[in-house]
Formats: C-alpha cells, sequence, structure tokens
C-alpha cells in the first residue's frame, strides 16, 4: 500500500514539476538544487559562492528546513534575495516539492534574477526523489560522513550533476580515503564531476565557480 | 493531498507497532531504535557498545541502509546476531517501518536475546515519525554537523530517551560549540541524558553503558 501511495505522489510531483521547468525557462532563470546530509556544509558553501558569483550572476536563493530561519540569515548576509521554506507547517516533510519551489520562486523578481538555488532539506534520500524543476543537480558530502555513503544512498548520487567533497581541512585528523570517496560517487555516476572544497577555510572554489559559471551561462541569456 | 496520505501511512504504522510492542513485552526482549544523520557514526558507536556489554546483555541488531550490508558486516564481526534490511527493494525507503522491524525481528531466537538494536536509516527526518515498536531511542549527532540540529530537526530529538555526541576527538579542529550543542537537544528535550563520547577512539563510553544497560535491566527479567 505505502509504495503503490508514494507513488501517486511522486507523479503528482513530476506533473507539477515538467510545467515548473517550462516557466523557469520562459524567465530565463537557471535553478540549481543543492542536496546533502544535515550538517554537510550546503549553507557555508554557498555562503562563500554567493559572495564569489554576484553581481555577475543575480542569484536567488530559497532555504528549505523543518524549523529555523538560521540558513537563511546566514545567506541573507551575502546581499541575495533569501526565501525561507519551513515545512513544520507542512507536516514536518522531509524535501522540498515542486508545488512549493512553484509558489516560492513566483513572489520573486524573476526578470532580474539569472540563479535560482534552492538548499533542500538535510537529507540524503527523499529530497533525491523529488524533482523540483531544476536544471542541475549538486550534492554535497563531507568527508567526516565515511567514504560509503554514495553506495549507500546511490540515488541521490546518481541524479547528481556534480559533487562537492566538502571539509577537506579535517582530512588530517580523520581515517578517511577521499579517492576512495571519489570513486565510490563514479561507480553510480561514471561521469560527474566532483569538487573538493573547505567550505569553512575557503580552499577549492576556482574549479568548483567555473562549473557553475558555465552551467548558469549555458542556459541563460540576460 | 500529501499531508492526508502521510497520515494513513502513519496511522497504520502506529496500530503494527502498538502490537510489535506487545510482542516483545512477551517476548521479553528490550527494543533499542537509533537514529541518525548519514555519517555521525552509529555503526562504530554500536560496535564499541556492542564489544562491552556483550554477553551480559545477549544482544542481536537489525541494521536498515537503503543499499549495502556495510555495516551489518561490521556489527557481525562482534558476534552479535544481526541481519540487514535493505529498503531498496521497497521503493529506496527512507525509514523503518514496524512491520519490516516484526518480520525481520521473528527471525532471531528471540527467546535467548535480552536487546535488540535498530540501527536505523541515516536520516534526521523521516525515521522519527515512524515508530517500531522500541522500548527506548537513542539519536546521535556527530559534532561535525553543526549546533543547531536539535532546533532544525526537532521531533528527533523530541522523542529520544538520550543523545550521544559522537566525534569529540575532533572538536580541537571545529568551530564547534558542544555546550552550545547540549543546551539545544535540552531546549526540545528537557531532561534527556547526553553522552559526549568519541567512538572512534572509545572515549566517554562509560556512561552511556551505564544507562543503556539500567535502560535494559528495568524491563527484562531472563
Amino acid at each position: 500500500m505505502e509504495i503503490n501511495i508514494q507513488k501517486r505522489v511522486l507523479e503528482a510531483n513530476e506533473n507539477e514539476s515538467e510545467r515548473l521547468k517550462k516557466f523557469f525557462k520562459e524567465k530565463n532563470v537557471f535553478v540549481l538544487n543543492v542536496m546533502s546530509s544535515p550538517g554537510s556544509g550546503k549553507t557555508e558553501t554557498l555562503v562563500k559562492t554567493l559572495n564569489r558569483i554576484m553581481p555577475k550572476i543575480r542569484t536567488a536563493v530559497i532555504v528549505g528546513d523543518i524549523c529555523t530561519t538560521n540558513d537563511a540569515d546566514r545567506l541573507q548576509s551575502t546581499g541575495a534575495d533569501v526565501t525561507q521554506i519551513n515545512t513544520d507547517k507542512f507536516g514536518g516533510d522531509c524535501h522540498l516539492a515542486a508545488h512549493l519551489i512553484e509558489s516560492t520562486a513566483k513572489e520573486f523578481d524573476l526578470e532580474r534574477i539569472d540563479l535560482l538555488i534552492v538548499e533542500n532539506i538535510g537529507n540524503l534520500v527523499c529530497p533525491a526523489e523529488f524533482d523540483i524543476g531544476e536544471d542541475a543537480r549538486t550534492v554535497v558530502l563531507s568527508v567526516t560522513e565515511g567514504e560509503d555513503k554514495p553506495l549507500k544512498y546511490p540515488l541521490m548520487f546518481r541524479l547528481a550533476h556534480s559533487a562537492i567533497l566538502n571539509k577537506i581541512d579535517l582530512l588530517p585528523y580523520l581515517e578517511f580515503d577521499v579517492d576512495e570517496a571519489e570513486n565510490n560517487i563514479k561507480e553510480v555516476n561514471p561521469n560527474i564531476p566532483v569538487f573538493r572544497i573547505s567550505a569553512t577555510k575557503e580552499q577549492g572554489f576556482d574549479p568548483w565557480i567555473e562549473w557553475l559559471e558555465k552551467m548558469v551561462f549555458s542556459k541563460i541569456s540576460k
């Protein structure tokens, strides 16, 4: 029963996300869906990313969390337009769905935005199943989480267009084989680019920023 | 629509878990549900825990993962009876449900088991909503994940009977305020015991083991 119910929810979301993709294309906005476990460093990565790409790329952010506006507050400090979605009022949802992104995105002045980043809810499972009208997906894995996570949560890594290995400044203190982690990512997604960074120390950002800018400018023309 | 569907699934699970609680009581087995984000160190914590409590407490483990048997292999090295549930064949479920625990638990010789530990799927959201017939819940948070997680994922921490702050050996290399993290846990769950440990370095285990043994022996009498 549960699986059939889940299928119906996913089908409804798919229809909404298809419509949303067309809407974002009309508006000439590139949408990036950023996902990870709780505490992998999505917000810190995005704060440092926004500082580098703005104002060249005019960026807005939708932040999903069950509770609190902590992440939105941090992102707002970059000067980007930021809206927080708290899913607590929708039953504590574990993912962002297309209909929520649609109603929230329409609050922005999209004519003046090139890139909409969605920082999804911290969860390596459910958000992978819900397309939210995005053009690309980036998954963040911190090196404190263990090398096997891409094999244990393969859907998330299989559907991503790029992966970030974050917190590499902690490698000297961990038994973490960063090459093995990258190999595990490539086992489920052979051609994915993997960027090794430290968001807090702002290390390794250049290739990531280059990839992101290339992706955005390949779609939009404002 | 989605919320109503979710309610029906949760109600069905609640009925099953109530039945399961009675079954475990009859069998005189204490059930502990262990939950956390991916990569917080549940498995390593349990390996070190099993080494300390067995054979005094005869323990079996059910390990939930979407894919792989990595965790089960590690736990089996302790000599405990271990069964892996891979939810991949159930649509990649993000949590363990009561009916899965019921069918799996019946494969063990429960007359010879005092404690059944369920290592849930790595996810701070969905597993909190699904009672699996457990007597107690322990949530593991690693200090690399940020102090605010109890406020962002309050249900998980509110329903827990104990919390473990893991990876404290990394504190010197992090900007992590361990007191603030503990205060945040107690903000959502004032009387919860919080154990600060390093599973890899096996530090701080005594109070945690004492709590666990006390819980188990308060219920079972074999």
